[in-house]
């Protein structure tokens, strides 16, 4: 048993301990906020730092405190903005808020500066094209590829997801989030961590479903998007976002998750957000596709990154090597890429046989 | 084997058998929509009555053919109404659009008046207060407790569900439900009653999940509503939706139900739009709850039930009987009943204790 003070200093280790968030997109500027808001138990104030690749956005950031990511969100006076590599060194906590598909580089660039015993913790969400990897796989095969020493113990790897719509976030509105390892200890480091007033975390152990969940959910918000697009309403949109989970859990099963954890805030919580939240990014897209506008020309003037893009190709693939039918993923994909006219990919799903209803 | 023109009489008869339609709220006005519109397979123009206890009201509509309750909305040429309780006596498949407490009035008020083969098909959403009967418990009940004659076979029962947020139905935006009974026949039979160009149907055999599903998801809504209100944007309802089907899922499995149903159309896909569509009723009585309206002035200038606030009642005293913790359903009905302030009843929703997350 340990006496209050050993206490006391334990959680003050663990609240100061480095955090160096990994990207400066529309997640990591909301985890500075989140990490250095007032928590429920303890002042807030830890050390947090962001890492930039490109040293213009970090001069900008750094000066202006505001970034056109997310406009309305002013970062908080103790969070530093850095592209200097070596400032990861000390971090004990290094938050992976770089896009899926740029994730391999950032890492592998960095990997030789983390401190050995940092904890990774991604609030990506994708799958990454061609080896079809989740966001903690990629981070763990970055670190493997760029010759992490065999002596170092395995990197500890962790997820936070959640019905997180950034710009919510950024205005500090009440959410709930999902932290998941597995190992047990790590999610409970990054509930304490992450947790504060208006950010509620719970513990879960399972990552695939958890990360599967996260990158799933854009690939169908693009449709829910298209559907408002079309303005065939919120029932229609429903159906979809049931018909669209149902995908989710089969092709999760498949991959050796949990069914609960589809059914739970990371799942269903975050699949209602993306599809009907106005500010979701993929939803946007989509709705931009439904109402006639090419593909190319959206992503060329939308600042951020849109997930569910190039997830799409990765899940099609997913879905073919484990035999699993994702009509939804597969006309969200023929639009996309495939040039098939939005009306008609929607139109598709609806005349698919009516029959009795199968979830998993 | 039946000759192609037997298989044409026998849907040709299904499809001109005559139908009548009980209560002139929104569901039954567009229920009369749905099946006077042109099918995917066969002409449309069936035999559609409606009937009502008010004869003012019958008139009024049966002149003007819009409602009050519906404006949108305009009565197809063909249908009937009638405030006659004789002209039930031909219908071969009755459509209950009763609000739940009082559908046990009607049904007995009729009960000598069915055809004897009637099917009987709920499209409302709730559960009976004091007897805590599902509606087509209610149905059955009232039936028996009128004196339906032993000798007649049992009364043919089904449930038509879905996310249907009624405005849309009127301007035909397209939709997906579910036909459930516990005879698959008749789930097939209602499935190909409805089903037309704008409304696909799929058959279930879960009954008791479908009807428990659509009456709990009122509770969730009103919730939703007030998170609404507060402003409290759309990841923390999207959270609250998903610890609110939790709630469902925990309930159904202890009365039976297979939690499959709560992740289908019926039960996932309705909660959503429930959660969602600004034109729901029982969201919209949770908004102006959390904009500090007091109950009864909202329902005194409300022209529709709000089907959920009756049926809090009916599910808190469910949670008790089954012993199942439904802490959002608790919220609400201290809300709406004890009157605990919304801001406090969501504050303690948000700082119940943080752990492992659990779905069922």
């Amino acid at each position: 048993m340990s006496s209050p003070t050993t206490s006391w200093r334990a959680g003050d280790h663990e609240a100061a301990a480095p955090v160096i968030i990994l990207g400066l997109g529309q997640m990591g500027l909301v985890c500075a906020g989140m990490l250095t808001a007032e928590a429920p138990a303890s002042p807030g104030g830890s050390d947090v730092l962001m890492w930039g690749h490109n040293p213009e956005e970090v001069r900008a950031l750094a000066h202006t405190r505001h970034s056109p990511r997310l406009p309305e969100f002013k970062l908080p006076a103790g969070v530093g903005v850095t592209a200097d590599d070596a400032a990861v060194a000390s971090a004990r906590i290094v938050v992976v808020a770089v896009p899926v598909q740029f994730m391999r580089e950032a890492i592998g660039r960095l990997a030789h500066r983390f401190h050995p015993e940092a904890l990774f913790v991604s609030v990506s969400k994708g799958i990454e094209n061609g080896t079809l990897l989740r966001p903690t796989q990629i981070i763990a095969d970055a670190l493997t590829k760029a010759g992490r020493s065999p002596d170092l113990p395995a990197p500890g790897l962790a997820v936070l997801s959640g019905p997180t719509i950034a710009a919510e976030l950024a205005r500090c509105l009440p959410a709930a989030m999902i932290a998941a390892s597995e190992e047990a200890e790590l999610a409970r480091r990054v509930q304490s961590r992450f947790r504060n007033a208006y950010v509620r975390v719970y513990t879960h152990a399972d990552v695939t479903g958890v990360e599967l969940a996260g990158a799933v959910k854009n690939v169908i918000a693009i449709a829910a998007g298209v559907c408002d697009g079309l303005k065939a309403g919120h029932n229609a949109k429903s159906a979809l976002l049931a018909r669209g989970l149902a995908e989710i859990v089969r092709l999760g099963e498949a991959m050796g998750a949990s069914r609960e954890t589809f059914f739970g805030v990371a799942g269903v919580g975050d699949l209602a957000t993306s599809c009907f939240s106005p500010e979701g990014r993929n939803r946007s897209c989509g709705e931009a596709l439904g109402r006639g506008a090419k593909l190319a020309d959206y992503l060329a003037r939308t600042p951020s990154v849109v997930e569910g893009v190039a997830t799409t190709k990765s899940v099609v693939e997913l879905s073919r090597r484990h035999g699993v039918d994702m009509p939804i993923v597969q006309a969200v994909h023929g639009v996309l890429f495939e040039g098939i006219d939005p009306v008609r990919a929607i139109g598709r799903l609806m005349a698919r046989d009516v029959g009795g209803e199968r979830v998993g």
